[in-house]
């Protein structure tokens, strides 16, 4: 058991990071700890999935590389669907490589995804240069971006293990506040000042025969401590309309004894 | 001391990788080890450079992600040059994702990677569905990409360490031939069957002031073993024009002593 976060504190800290302030003030508004992942390759499905689940969602995960028809307009959609229905767009890039090249593939080419992205995130591998680099990118297209650290993976034989989440711990609270955050399965910061965005969530609860529960919103947030729930083909492409998944939709919204949202709520 | 490439395994294995063939077949007829990177944000520039190092280099290196004015008819043009001038189009992407991730990543969006490189690279980091989704894609797009993995950085402070590489050595090998190789600052595979491009290539030698070179070409080829040179703004962005840089060309290509090129040349 991790020990509580304190309001005080929290609140003090806040302050410091504008996305994450607004990630949170979303969140209590809508009273909702939903990401939906839209891993679709059209901008108009993409677009489709935003105004679907808008309503519901505090962040929007997208991949802008691998939509065949995005289009100079694509963001400016985006950013207007997310303004009116309250929500951040999160690009999930996970850049990985040295300061200089990660500067231009942020800032430039054809998604130039600083100019419109609320949030994107990157792997520790490189070094605190992939950081400064993201920051640098930032800084030039004036406007900040909430950075989240991949600090653990759930693929079968990554090579994340203990070392490597220490110092991607270390690295995002050397960044703190243009780092906000960690993609990960479990609390990483007590203090909770770096909040953790969990993917891999199985919405219906699976065992393995002996009892044990993994992935569902329930393990994630009550045991694990995470602090959003990232969620995909679960939500938008599930067998009933988005409409027959308010069961979902309870699920993930009954959480008012997380220890975050009893400092918050 | 590594030990010796074996010429006759090299030749029986070889054709297992028509990538790798066709690499080491420019290389032959080219007498040359360079790999050229092009970290520029204009498609004009791009070409300009590729139709300047053309005639020198085994390999153009590029981020299509930060072409600023990248278009549908970048690639063709790229390919036509490449063509013309006897080289191969490598993509630095370093793919970082989980396998369904990347087979979009690759295959899709505006970029189309798998329709046009040649090679391509990732981070082994996500562990082998990253390299069983990138050949997932090449085989729907009916190409072939030969891919590199990222098994060492330079970069300040990264977080690969020995337990990493020789993880990444493992999955290589088991992913010949579609791996053909590693981005790495020295030898990996003492079969020389994966071979290595270095990047982080200084021309002009420089000491520590302790008579220690490090990275220029002598030491990477001759005390590091490596088999192919990346190179950057020191040969495109020279202060003296392209021709003025013939002693970095001798220098480059004056190493018929190194192994791989006792068994090839």
């Amino acid at each position: 058991r991790q020990p509580s976060r304190i309001p005080q504190e929290l609140g003090s800290e806040s302050s410091m990071s504008p996305i994450r302030d607004q990630l949170y003030a979303i969140s209590r508004r809508k009273k909702s700890i939903l990401c939906v992942a839209a891993d679709v390759e059209s901008a108009e499905e993409l677009m489709s999935i935003a105004e679907d689940v808008g309503p519901h969602i505090c962040v929007l995960k997208l991949h802008a590389d691998i939509i065949r028809d995005w289009a100079t307009e694509t963001p400016k959609r985006l950013q207007e669907i997310a303004a009116r229905h309250d929500f951040l767009l999160f690009e999930d890039r996970k850049f990985a490589d040295i300061g200089s090249t990660v500067v231009a593939q942020f800032g430039s080419g054809t998604h130039r995804i600083a100019s419109w992205a609320h949030i994107t995130n990157a792997h520790a591998l490189p070094g605190p240069g992939v950081i400064d680099g993201l920051r640098q990118a930032c800084e030039s297209s004036g406007r900040m971006v909430g950075l989240l650290l991949v600090a653990q993976m759930s693929s079968k034989g990554n090579l994340i293990d203990g070392r490597y989440t220490e110092s991607c711990l270390r690295m995002a609270r050397d960044a703190f506040p243009f780092c906000i955050g960690f993609i990960a399965q479990e609390r990483m910061d007590p203090t909770g000042k770096l909040f953790v965005m969990a993917p891999g969530v199985q919405l219906e609860a699976k065992g393995d025969g002996l009892g044990q529960q993994y992935n569902t919103p329930e393990h994630l947030l009550k045991e694990k401590g995470v602090d959003f729930l990232i969620v995909g083909r679960g939500i938008y492409a599930a067998p009933e309309p988005w409409q027959g998944r308010t069961k979902v939709q309870g699920t993930i919204l009954e959480y008012p004894s997380i220890e975050y949202r009893e400092t918050l709520f």
